[in-house]
């Protein structure tokens, strides 16, 4: 049997830092990452991508506040929803083409996916996930009066939305996704962390929240039964005391020293914080192993000569 | 076997005449649908949806040129692939829970599709089909020069872009969406007739254009097997001097009975026109039967009992 393999893609796969994101340096980039993605097909894996839509998320926002005048703005889940149907789009064609041209029979398809969290969830006490453009203090305060939005000042720069973060749960769409693995193609599911919506007895609802979305790869990587979790980002290994005296580029550990470093505060919230935390879940979760590396060291990773690999 | 059907919804399943499109809207709308759709899941159909965007993905274009100052505008293959995901998630969402609450073990779950196209269909030559929003001469020269566009000017209203409305000739995602419905779940697919590519020994590439989705929605059928399909839209059955003295409204009619009314001038470009193309092609394509009815008539249409039926 191929073994199963979660990638999440890091924001630079997409946008690298300093564009302003328009359609060609979108392209550039990904076809630069379907190249890297199709060689794990190559390699004889089985794939399924999920990617951040911050970047992209961020300005369906700015372009709804501009034309608020004139269209109706839609609420976060179902800007969300663009935005996977947007990133998917340009992956998966991305991905139909590398893995083509490297002479594979295998194509990759997006499934639109909404994430079950728990409305008790204790971050919708407190969000702190900024979201969408800056605004002035008073469009902030009429925001907040017209949608019960929450609004906090950002460091000088303006006013801006903040949404909880909730743990991702379930993968609503997880049985479909795991009908495609099973044909041979490369799924690109969960763009953005998921739509996170809220699951009772009515059924689904959407939430205006946004799931961190190697968390939200965790979820779908033990509900698809994948072997490997692997999440990339925008450095080769993850470390202990990073850029401080006594730092360590982190090799092969256990969940347990995993845990002890996370205790001992390693890994920051918002970058290497909640990466090292959905490697740790996935791992102790019965996974057989997550590595963090680079892009471009992916193979090599998977292959063990590099990245920051937990295992049992 | 349970009979495969694939339903083209009509605009007004997701927007009404008159209705500025809030989110709000366009919920309410789409329940009404999603309960039809549950109907024909109930009476053992497999069910493969496809549905409108231009509402949609007008209000997107528009959202992008107020923005534009701020924002890269993204291309208008981009703009679809977002409307197919915006889209099929408030579809998705709702036929779930209707499914649901129908006590039926199924769900629904959508797939970004793209649409090939002949780069060379005539359709490119005379670019017909206005999308976004309304110029005025000055920045429509502007938008012309700059990015190629090809303007026309609507009876007084102002500028408008024309893009081309090619046939579509395959279902980029058709094995996704063959191996999604095996397993009972109702499939979302082809949104706003697909996002056109152009295949070349290259690979995809997005073309600026739209397809009809009617027309898709055939394609579709075809290419999943389907055993009928289902066109849903503002009229219980179509009809010949249509409004004009000898209105006769049509029940079953064979493909050479519709053949000559087309001919004859009967169905309306833009209108019950491709509709009723569709709904030729499909059956003399071999499939079992079409049907042109409205949303409500659905279940009603598919017993015998109304309902336009194009049989071989």
């Amino acid at each position: 049997m191929p073994k199963t393999v979660v990638v999440a893609l890091g924001g630079n796969a997409i946008i690298q830092p300093k564009q302003k994101g328009t359609a060609a340096e979108q392209r550039e980039n990904i076809q630069t990452t379907a190249r890297q993605i199709s060689a794990l097909v190559r390699g004889g894996y089985r794939v399924i991508v999920t990617h951040g839509n911050g970047p992209q998320v961020g300005n369906i926002l700015i372009q709804q506040e501009e034309g608020a005048g004139v269209v109706p703005p839609m609420p976060l889940d179902v800007c969300g929803a663009k935005s996977q149907g947007y990133l998917g789009y340009m992956l998966q064609q991305a991905l139909s083409n590398e893995l083509k041209a490297a002479g594979l029979d295998a194509t990759a398809v997006t499934i639109v996916t909404q994430v079950a969290v728990d409305p008790q969830d204790k971050a919708f006490a407190d969000p702190t996930k900024p979201v969408g453009p800056f605004y002035t203090e008073e469009r902030a305060r009429e925001l907040e009066a017209a949608k019960g939005w929450r609004m906090k000042e950002d460091a000088g720069r303006g006013w801006r939305r903040v949404v909880a973060s909730p743990d991702p749960k379930r993968i609503v769409e997880a049985e479909a996704i795991r009908a495609i693995v099973r044909t041979g193609a490369v799924v690109i599911a969960c763009g953005g962390g998921g739509i996170p919506v809220h699951e009772s007895a009515a059924g689904l609802s959407g939430l205006e929240a946004v799931i961190d979305k190697d968390l939200a790869g965790e979820r779908l990587a033990q509900e698809v039964e994948a072997d490997i979790l692997l999440i990339l980002t925008d450095v080769e290994q993850a470390a202990i005391n990073y850029r401080q005296p006594g730092e360590t580029w982190l090799g092969t550990i256990t969940v347990a020293e995993a845990r002890r470093y996370q205790a001992e505060g390693h890994f920051r919230a918002g970058s290497m914080g909640p990466k090292m935390e959905a490697a740790v879940r996935f791992t102790a979760n019965g996974g057989e192993f997550a590595l963090i590396t680079s892009l471009d060291k992916a193979t090599a990773a998977l292959a063990g000569r590099t990245g920051t690999r937990i295992v049992p």
